[in-house]
Protein backbone atom coordinates (compact mmCIF):
# COMPACT_ATOMS: atom_id res chain seq x y z
CA UNK A 1 0.00 0.00 0.00
CA UNK A 2 2.45 2.63 0.99
CA UNK A 3 4.52 1.38 -2.46
CA UNK A 4 2.46 3.27 -4.51
CA UNK A 5 3.62 6.28 -2.88
CA UNK A 6 6.33 7.16 -5.43
CA UNK A 7 7.47 7.14 -9.03
CA UNK A 8 8.82 3.56 -10.36
CA UNK A 9 11.87 4.46 -10.84
CA UNK A 10 12.38 6.19 -7.09
CA UNK A 11 11.03 3.82 -5.40
CA UNK A 12 14.11 1.05 -6.88
CA UNK A 13 16.30 3.92 -5.81
CA UNK A 14 15.31 3.83 -2.07
CA UNK A 15 15.02 0.27 -2.50
CA UNK A 16 17.99 0.15 -4.13
CA UNK A 17 19.89 1.98 -0.61
CA UNK A 18 17.86 -0.35 1.83
CA UNK A 19 19.01 -3.53 0.75
CA UNK A 20 22.68 -1.99 0.68
CA UNK A 21 22.53 -0.99 4.12
CA UNK A 22 21.08 -4.87 4.72
CA UNK A 23 23.45 -6.74 2.76
CA UNK A 24 26.68 -4.64 3.96
CA UNK A 25 24.99 -5.00 7.55
CA UNK A 26 24.88 -1.48 8.41
CA UNK A 27 23.09 -0.98 12.02
CA UNK A 28 21.94 2.55 12.83
CA UNK A 29 24.86 5.24 13.61
CA UNK A 30 26.82 3.51 10.96
CA UNK A 31 28.73 5.75 8.17
CA UNK A 32 27.01 5.27 4.78
CA UNK A 33 29.05 5.54 1.58
CA UNK A 34 29.23 8.91 -0.22
CA UNK A 35 26.88 10.00 -2.56
CA UNK A 36 29.01 9.71 -5.63
CA UNK A 37 30.29 6.05 -4.37
CA UNK A 38 26.22 5.14 -4.17
CA UNK A 39 25.30 6.26 -7.48
CA UNK A 40 28.22 4.65 -9.18
CA UNK A 41 27.31 0.98 -6.69
CA UNK A 42 23.77 1.40 -7.24
CA UNK A 43 23.87 2.31 -11.00
CA UNK A 44 21.13 5.03 -10.71
CA UNK A 45 21.24 8.77 -11.23
CA UNK A 46 22.79 11.25 -8.80
CA UNK A 47 19.19 12.93 -9.30
CA UNK A 48 16.95 9.88 -8.44
CA UNK A 49 19.66 8.91 -5.79
CA UNK A 50 19.38 12.60 -4.02
CA UNK A 51 15.28 12.04 -3.82
CA UNK A 52 15.81 8.51 -2.56
CA UNK A 53 18.08 9.88 0.35
CA UNK A 54 15.72 12.65 0.91
CA UNK A 55 13.07 10.10 1.48
CA UNK A 56 14.81 7.67 3.62
CA UNK A 57 15.87 10.81 5.89
CA UNK A 58 12.20 11.82 6.44
CA UNK A 59 11.73 8.09 7.39
CA UNK A 60 14.28 8.80 9.59
CA UNK A 61 16.18 5.47 8.22
CA UNK A 62 19.31 8.13 6.51
CA UNK A 63 20.73 10.81 8.91
CA UNK A 64 22.42 13.55 6.96
CA UNK A 65 24.50 15.57 8.80
CA UNK A 66 25.37 18.70 7.05
CA UNK A 67 29.76 18.80 6.63
CA UNK A 68 30.05 15.38 7.99
CA UNK A 69 28.63 13.05 5.78
CA UNK A 70 25.66 10.00 5.94
CA UNK A 71 24.88 7.80 8.55
CA UNK A 72 22.32 4.79 8.60
CA UNK A 73 19.24 6.15 11.14
CA UNK A 74 17.91 5.21 14.16
CA UNK A 75 14.72 4.93 12.70
CA UNK A 76 12.55 6.20 15.36
CA UNK A 77 9.17 7.62 15.42
CA UNK A 78 9.56 10.84 14.77
CA UNK A 79 8.45 10.86 11.56
CA UNK A 80 4.56 9.19 13.03
CA UNK A 81 5.05 12.72 15.65
CA UNK A 82 5.29 14.43 12.72
CA UNK A 83 2.53 13.06 10.57
CA UNK A 84 -0.47 12.76 13.21
CA UNK A 85 0.66 15.56 14.91
CA UNK A 86 -0.15 17.88 11.84
CA UNK A 87 -3.22 15.50 11.13
CA UNK A 88 -4.40 16.87 15.05
CA UNK A 89 -3.94 20.18 13.88
CA UNK A 90 -5.74 20.10 10.57
CA UNK A 91 -8.67 18.08 12.13
CA UNK A 92 -9.12 20.13 15.42
CA UNK A 93 -11.33 22.71 13.01
CA UNK A 94 -13.47 20.78 12.64
CA UNK A 95 -13.81 18.50 15.63
CA UNK A 96 -10.96 17.01 17.90
CA UNK A 97 -11.75 13.65 17.05
CA UNK A 98 -7.89 12.99 16.26
CA UNK A 99 -6.98 14.29 19.94
CA UNK A 100 -9.82 12.36 21.63
CA UNK A 101 -8.29 8.83 19.81
CA UNK A 102 -4.53 9.80 20.66
CA UNK A 103 -6.03 10.52 24.09
CA UNK A 104 -7.28 6.95 24.37
CA UNK A 105 -4.23 5.26 22.88
CA UNK A 106 -2.43 6.51 25.67
CA UNK A 107 -4.43 5.29 27.99
CA UNK A 108 -4.39 1.86 26.07
CA UNK A 109 -0.96 1.95 26.75
CA UNK A 110 -0.66 3.08 30.14
CA UNK A 111 -3.00 0.54 30.90
CA UNK A 112 -1.42 -2.28 29.58
CA UNK A 113 1.62 -2.10 31.63
CA UNK A 114 0.05 -1.15 34.69
CA UNK A 115 1.03 -5.39 35.89
CA UNK A 116 4.61 -4.51 35.32
CA UNK A 117 4.68 -1.10 36.94
CA UNK A 118 2.99 -1.79 39.79
CA UNK A 119 4.98 -5.46 40.31
CA UNK A 120 7.99 -3.31 40.03
CA UNK A 121 7.36 -0.25 42.06
CA UNK A 122 5.57 -2.30 44.67
CA UNK A 123 7.50 -1.75 48.20
CA UNK A 124 10.21 0.54 46.49
CA UNK A 125 10.91 4.59 47.26
CA UNK A 126 10.64 6.46 44.43
CA UNK A 127 12.25 9.86 45.20
CA UNK A 128 12.51 10.86 41.67
CA UNK A 129 9.26 10.26 40.85
CA UNK A 130 8.11 11.53 44.79
CA UNK A 131 9.64 15.15 43.31
CA UNK A 132 8.59 15.49 39.94
CA UNK A 133 4.71 14.78 41.33
CA UNK A 134 5.78 17.69 44.06
CA UNK A 135 6.99 20.11 41.26
CA UNK A 136 3.30 19.36 39.48
CA UNK A 137 1.54 20.62 42.61
CA UNK A 138 3.56 23.59 43.34
CA UNK A 139 3.26 24.61 39.34
CA UNK A 140 -1.04 23.59 39.52
CA UNK A 141 -0.74 25.96 43.32
CA UNK A 142 0.23 28.68 41.37
CA UNK A 143 -1.94 28.19 37.80
CA UNK A 144 1.10 27.24 35.45
CA UNK A 145 1.49 24.66 33.19
CA UNK A 146 4.15 21.50 33.84
CA UNK A 147 5.03 19.59 30.61
CA UNK A 148 8.13 18.84 31.75
CA UNK A 149 7.64 17.26 34.74
CA UNK A 150 4.04 15.80 32.91
CA UNK A 151 6.83 14.00 30.70
CA UNK A 152 9.11 12.86 32.86
CA UNK A 153 6.75 10.84 34.97
CA UNK A 154 5.61 9.34 31.94
CA UNK A 155 8.51 8.34 30.36
CA UNK A 156 10.18 7.00 33.74
CA UNK A 157 6.60 4.61 34.44
CA UNK A 158 7.21 3.72 30.49
CA UNK A 159 10.93 2.82 31.32
CA UNK A 160 10.13 0.22 33.72
CA UNK A 161 9.55 -1.95 30.54
CA UNK A 162 11.77 -3.60 29.23
CA UNK A 163 10.79 -2.08 25.38
CA UNK A 164 12.08 0.44 23.50
CA UNK A 165 9.53 0.13 21.28
CA UNK A 166 6.79 0.70 23.87
CA UNK A 167 8.77 3.73 25.78
CA UNK A 168 8.95 5.86 22.24
CA UNK A 169 4.78 4.81 21.43
CA UNK A 170 4.58 6.55 24.87
CA UNK A 171 6.55 9.69 24.29
CA UNK A 172 5.39 9.81 20.73
CA UNK A 173 1.75 10.31 21.93
CA UNK A 174 2.53 12.36 24.94
CA UNK A 175 4.48 14.09 21.76
CA UNK A 176 1.46 14.52 19.61
CA UNK A 177 -1.07 14.88 22.96
CA UNK A 178 1.05 18.23 24.06
CA UNK A 179 1.20 19.91 20.89
CA UNK A 180 -2.61 19.13 19.99
CA UNK A 181 -3.94 19.97 23.20
CA UNK A 182 -3.35 23.80 23.51
CA UNK A 183 -5.84 24.17 20.41
CA UNK A 184 -8.55 23.03 22.96
CA UNK A 185 -8.18 26.15 25.32
CA UNK A 186 -6.54 26.29 28.58
CA UNK A 187 -7.37 24.00 31.22
CA UNK A 188 -8.79 24.96 34.21
CA UNK A 189 -7.28 25.26 37.83
CA UNK A 190 -9.68 22.59 38.42
CA UNK A 191 -8.31 19.83 35.73
CA UNK A 192 -4.78 20.99 36.95
CA UNK A 193 -5.40 20.06 40.48
CA UNK A 194 -7.26 16.91 39.12
CA UNK A 195 -4.25 15.79 37.09
CA UNK A 196 -1.71 16.37 39.80
CA UNK A 197 -3.63 13.81 42.15
CA UNK A 198 -3.71 11.17 39.32
CA UNK A 199 -0.07 11.28 38.84
CA UNK A 200 0.35 10.87 42.74
CA UNK A 201 -2.36 8.64 43.43
CA UNK A 202 -0.86 6.46 40.14
CA UNK A 203 2.77 6.71 42.10
CA UNK A 204 0.91 6.12 45.63
CA UNK A 205 -0.74 2.62 44.46
CA UNK A 206 2.23 1.49 42.37
CA UNK A 207 4.17 1.64 45.49
CA UNK A 208 1.38 0.05 47.55
CA UNK A 209 1.09 -2.78 44.95
CA UNK A 210 -2.43 -1.74 44.49
CA UNK A 211 -2.95 -2.64 40.80
CA UNK A 212 -6.96 -2.03 40.83
CA UNK A 213 -5.95 1.47 42.45
CA UNK A 214 -3.42 2.20 39.88
CA UNK A 215 -5.86 1.47 36.85
CA UNK A 216 -8.28 3.66 38.65
CA UNK A 217 -6.04 6.71 38.95
CA UNK A 218 -4.72 5.78 35.12
CA UNK A 219 -8.19 6.66 34.23
CA UNK A 220 -8.36 9.23 36.37
CA UNK A 221 -5.49 10.94 34.78
CA UNK A 222 -7.22 11.35 31.52
CA UNK A 223 -10.26 12.75 32.81
CA UNK A 224 -10.48 16.13 32.90
CA UNK A 225 -9.08 15.77 29.05
CA UNK A 226 -12.08 13.45 27.84
CA UNK A 227 -14.56 15.89 29.68
CA UNK A 228 -13.20 18.94 27.40
CA UNK A 229 -12.96 16.53 24.50
CA UNK A 230 -16.54 14.97 25.00
CA UNK A 231 -18.27 18.75 25.61
CA UNK A 232 -16.43 19.68 22.41
CA UNK A 233 -17.54 16.55 20.25
CA UNK A 234 -21.37 17.26 21.19
CA UNK A 235 -21.34 20.48 18.76
CA UNK A 236 -19.72 23.58 21.44
CA UNK A 237 -16.20 23.87 19.20
CA UNK A 238 -14.90 27.21 19.81
CA UNK B 1 14.06 17.25 17.65
CA UNK B 2 12.61 16.35 14.45
CA UNK B 3 12.95 19.80 13.29
CA UNK B 4 16.66 19.29 12.95
CA UNK B 5 16.65 16.69 10.46
CA UNK B 6 15.98 19.06 7.73
CA UNK B 7 18.42 21.75 6.55
CA UNK B 8 16.62 25.46 7.28
CA UNK B 9 15.58 26.38 4.01
CA UNK B 10 13.53 23.05 3.58
CA UNK B 11 12.07 23.01 6.73
CA UNK B 12 10.37 26.81 5.84
CA UNK B 13 8.94 25.66 2.88
CA UNK B 14 7.70 22.36 4.14
CA UNK B 15 6.44 24.66 6.89
CA UNK B 16 4.68 26.87 4.61
CA UNK B 17 2.96 24.38 2.57
CA UNK B 18 1.44 23.21 6.23
CA UNK B 19 0.68 26.66 7.36
CA UNK B 20 -1.07 26.85 3.80
CA UNK B 21 -2.94 23.57 4.27
CA UNK B 22 -4.01 24.78 8.03
CA UNK B 23 -5.22 28.22 7.39
CA UNK B 24 -7.66 27.36 4.16
CA UNK B 25 -8.93 24.90 6.23
CA UNK B 26 -7.78 21.98 3.66
CA UNK B 27 -8.87 18.25 4.95
CA UNK B 28 -7.46 15.03 3.65
CA UNK B 29 -8.44 14.65 0.34
CA UNK B 30 -9.17 17.89 -0.60
CA UNK B 31 -7.38 19.23 -4.00
CA UNK B 32 -3.88 21.19 -3.67
CA UNK B 33 -2.79 24.17 -5.29
CA UNK B 34 -0.29 22.91 -8.36
CA UNK B 35 3.32 23.28 -8.18
CA UNK B 36 3.10 26.33 -9.87
CA UNK B 37 0.71 28.33 -7.57
CA UNK B 38 2.23 27.21 -4.42
CA UNK B 39 5.65 28.60 -5.68
CA UNK B 40 4.00 31.98 -5.97
CA UNK B 41 1.68 31.81 -3.04
CA UNK B 42 4.35 30.74 -0.78
CA UNK B 43 7.30 32.48 -2.46
CA UNK B 44 9.52 29.81 -2.14
CA UNK B 45 11.91 28.48 -5.20
CA UNK B 46 10.84 25.56 -7.82
CA UNK B 47 13.64 22.95 -6.38
CA UNK B 48 13.07 23.94 -2.56
CA UNK B 49 9.05 23.54 -2.82
CA UNK B 50 9.93 20.04 -4.97
CA UNK B 51 11.52 18.64 -2.10
CA UNK B 52 9.10 20.17 0.12
CA UNK B 53 6.19 18.15 -1.44
CA UNK B 54 8.51 15.20 -1.83
CA UNK B 55 8.89 15.13 2.11
CA UNK B 56 5.26 15.55 2.73
CA UNK B 57 4.43 13.06 0.47
CA UNK B 58 6.70 10.55 2.11
CA UNK B 59 4.55 11.83 5.53
CA UNK B 60 1.17 10.99 3.95
CA UNK B 61 0.88 14.49 4.35
CA UNK B 62 0.46 15.18 0.75
CA UNK B 63 -0.68 12.87 -2.18
CA UNK B 64 0.28 13.41 -5.65
CA UNK B 65 -1.46 11.16 -8.08
CA UNK B 66 0.48 11.39 -11.17
CA UNK B 67 -1.52 12.93 -13.82
CA UNK B 68 -3.96 14.47 -11.78
CA UNK B 69 -2.63 17.08 -9.42
CA UNK B 70 -2.18 17.16 -5.93
CA UNK B 71 -4.23 16.43 -2.84
CA UNK B 72 -3.98 16.40 1.03
CA UNK B 73 -3.03 13.01 2.24
CA UNK B 74 -4.65 10.79 4.55
CA UNK B 75 -1.81 11.16 7.44
CA UNK B 76 -1.87 7.43 7.79
CA UNK B 77 0.46 5.09 9.76
CA UNK B 78 2.13 3.98 6.24
CA UNK B 79 5.58 5.85 7.31
CA UNK B 80 5.39 4.16 10.43
CA UNK B 81 5.21 0.90 8.42
CA UNK B 82 7.38 1.79 6.23
CA UNK B 83 10.72 2.99 9.24
CA UNK B 84 9.85 0.15 11.61
CA UNK B 85 9.47 -2.59 8.96
CA UNK B 86 13.04 -1.76 7.40
CA UNK B 87 14.34 -1.80 11.62
CA UNK B 88 13.22 -4.70 12.42
CA UNK B 89 14.77 -6.22 9.01
CA UNK B 90 18.10 -4.45 9.40
CA UNK B 91 18.48 -5.62 13.05
CA UNK B 92 17.20 -9.28 12.28
CA UNK B 93 21.01 -10.00 11.68
CA UNK B 94 22.10 -9.58 15.24
CA UNK B 95 18.61 -10.31 17.12
CA UNK B 96 15.02 -10.20 16.91
CA UNK B 97 14.77 -7.64 20.07
CA UNK B 98 12.50 -5.32 17.21
CA UNK B 99 10.23 -8.21 16.31
CA UNK B 100 9.80 -9.35 20.30
CA UNK B 101 9.29 -5.33 20.44
CA UNK B 102 6.38 -5.19 17.85
CA UNK B 103 4.74 -8.37 19.40
CA UNK B 104 4.60 -7.04 22.85
CA UNK B 105 2.89 -3.71 21.99
CA UNK B 106 0.80 -5.86 19.59
CA UNK B 107 0.01 -7.88 22.50
CA UNK B 108 -0.55 -4.60 24.84
CA UNK B 109 -2.66 -3.32 22.07
CA UNK B 110 -5.10 -6.15 22.11
CA UNK B 111 -5.03 -6.24 26.24
CA UNK B 112 -5.91 -3.22 26.26
CA UNK B 113 -9.68 -3.18 24.85
CA UNK B 114 -10.20 -6.65 25.36
CA UNK B 115 -12.71 -5.01 27.78
CA UNK B 116 -14.85 -3.47 24.87
CA UNK B 117 -14.25 -6.20 22.69
CA UNK B 118 -15.70 -8.97 25.65
CA UNK B 119 -18.48 -6.45 25.82
CA UNK B 120 -19.57 -5.49 22.64
CA UNK B 121 -19.56 -9.42 21.49
CA UNK B 122 -21.15 -11.02 24.52
CA UNK B 123 -24.31 -12.79 23.86
CA UNK B 124 -24.23 -11.91 19.71
CA UNK B 125 -23.24 -14.80 17.12
CA UNK B 126 -20.33 -13.30 14.70
CA UNK B 127 -20.69 -15.25 11.22
CA UNK B 128 -17.78 -13.52 9.81
CA UNK B 129 -15.14 -13.93 12.65
CA UNK B 130 -16.56 -17.71 13.18
CA UNK B 131 -16.01 -18.24 9.09
CA UNK B 132 -11.96 -17.25 9.49
CA UNK B 133 -11.48 -19.13 12.67
CA UNK B 134 -12.66 -21.87 10.47
CA UNK B 135 -10.39 -21.03 7.12
CA UNK B 136 -7.77 -20.81 9.35
CA UNK B 137 -8.54 -23.99 10.38
CA UNK B 138 -8.43 -25.69 6.87
CA UNK B 139 -4.76 -23.75 6.12
CA UNK B 140 -3.09 -25.13 9.36
CA UNK B 141 -4.22 -29.17 8.62
CA UNK B 142 -2.43 -28.07 5.12
CA UNK B 143 0.62 -26.97 6.83
CA UNK B 144 -0.26 -23.39 4.89
CA UNK B 145 -0.02 -20.07 6.68
CA UNK B 146 -3.23 -18.24 6.87
CA UNK B 147 -1.85 -14.26 6.61
CA UNK B 148 -4.88 -12.79 5.18
CA UNK B 149 -7.51 -14.45 7.60
CA UNK B 150 -5.38 -13.53 10.44
CA UNK B 151 -5.05 -9.80 9.20
CA UNK B 152 -9.13 -9.73 8.64
CA UNK B 153 -10.00 -11.21 12.08
CA UNK B 154 -8.06 -8.72 14.44
CA UNK B 155 -8.85 -5.38 11.58
CA UNK B 156 -12.24 -6.88 13.04
CA UNK B 157 -11.94 -7.39 16.66
CA UNK B 158 -9.81 -3.67 16.34
CA UNK B 159 -13.17 -1.96 14.67
CA UNK B 160 -15.07 -2.91 17.61
CA UNK B 161 -13.40 0.26 19.26
CA UNK B 162 -14.55 3.39 17.54
CA UNK B 163 -11.50 4.62 17.46
CA UNK B 164 -9.47 5.03 14.36
CA UNK B 165 -5.95 5.72 15.28
CA UNK B 166 -6.43 2.43 17.28
CA UNK B 167 -7.43 0.50 14.15
CA UNK B 168 -4.39 2.04 12.18
CA UNK B 169 -2.31 1.22 14.49
CA UNK B 170 -3.52 -2.58 15.24
CA UNK B 171 -2.82 -2.90 11.55
CA UNK B 172 0.14 -1.53 11.23
CA UNK B 173 2.16 -3.75 13.76
CA UNK B 174 0.29 -6.46 12.49
CA UNK B 175 1.77 -5.16 8.95
CA UNK B 176 5.05 -4.68 10.69
CA UNK B 177 5.15 -8.00 12.49
CA UNK B 178 3.90 -9.56 9.01
CA UNK B 179 7.03 -8.53 7.19
CA UNK B 180 9.36 -9.29 9.57
CA UNK B 181 8.18 -12.60 11.24
CA UNK B 182 9.31 -14.79 7.87
CA UNK B 183 13.32 -14.06 8.84
CA UNK B 184 12.51 -16.33 11.74
CA UNK B 185 11.88 -19.24 9.66
CA UNK B 186 9.13 -21.65 9.26
CA UNK B 187 6.60 -21.61 11.98
CA UNK B 188 5.96 -25.33 12.95
CA UNK B 189 2.44 -27.12 12.84
CA UNK B 190 2.21 -26.92 16.39
CA UNK B 191 2.55 -23.55 16.54
CA UNK B 192 0.23 -23.27 13.39
CA UNK B 193 -2.17 -25.21 15.00
CA UNK B 194 -1.98 -23.73 18.44
CA UNK B 195 -2.79 -19.82 17.09
CA UNK B 196 -5.90 -21.48 15.16
CA UNK B 197 -6.86 -22.47 18.67
CA UNK B 198 -5.74 -19.07 20.17
CA UNK B 199 -8.09 -16.89 17.54
CA UNK B 200 -10.80 -19.37 18.22
CA UNK B 201 -10.44 -18.98 21.96
CA UNK B 202 -10.54 -15.51 21.64
CA UNK B 203 -13.92 -15.71 19.62
CA UNK B 204 -15.70 -18.36 21.53
CA UNK B 205 -14.68 -16.32 25.45
CA UNK B 206 -15.64 -13.04 24.02
CA UNK B 207 -19.30 -13.91 23.10
CA UNK B 208 -19.55 -16.15 26.30
CA UNK B 209 -18.59 -12.69 27.67
CA UNK B 210 -15.70 -14.29 29.43
CA UNK B 211 -12.96 -11.36 30.10
CA UNK B 212 -10.56 -13.61 32.17
CA UNK B 213 -10.52 -16.30 29.72
CA UNK B 214 -10.18 -14.02 26.43
CA UNK B 215 -7.33 -12.27 28.42
CA UNK B 216 -5.49 -15.57 28.58
CA UNK B 217 -6.95 -16.43 24.90
CA UNK B 218 -4.90 -13.54 23.61
CA UNK B 219 -1.82 -14.16 26.04
CA UNK B 220 -1.85 -18.00 24.03
CA UNK B 221 -1.95 -16.01 20.78
CA UNK B 222 1.52 -14.50 20.84
CA UNK B 223 3.18 -17.24 22.84
CA UNK B 224 4.24 -20.00 19.80
CA UNK B 225 6.18 -16.49 18.96
CA UNK B 226 7.40 -15.42 21.66
CA UNK B 227 8.71 -18.71 22.79
CA UNK B 228 10.66 -18.70 19.36
CA UNK B 229 11.85 -14.89 20.01
CA UNK B 230 13.09 -16.07 23.73
CA UNK B 231 15.25 -18.89 21.94
CA UNK B 232 16.77 -16.79 19.40
CA UNK B 233 17.31 -14.60 22.10
CA UNK B 234 19.23 -16.51 24.09
CA UNK B 235 22.36 -17.00 21.28
CA UNK B 236 21.01 -19.67 19.18
CA UNK B 237 20.58 -16.60 16.04
CA UNK B 238 19.77 -18.52 12.44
Amino acid sequence: MAKSREPQRLRQSIDAVKELIITKGLKPGDPMPTEAQLAELLDVSRANLREAIRTLATLDIIEVRHGTGMFVGQMSLSPLVDGLTFKGVVLAGQDFETLRQVVEVRQALDGAIAPTVVERLAGSTEPELDRLCTEMAIHADRQEAFAAEDRAFHAQIASLVENELYRQLVAAFWDIHTMVAPRLGVATPRDLAETVQAHRDMLDCAIAGDLDGYQAAVGAHYAPLLRVLESTRSGSTT
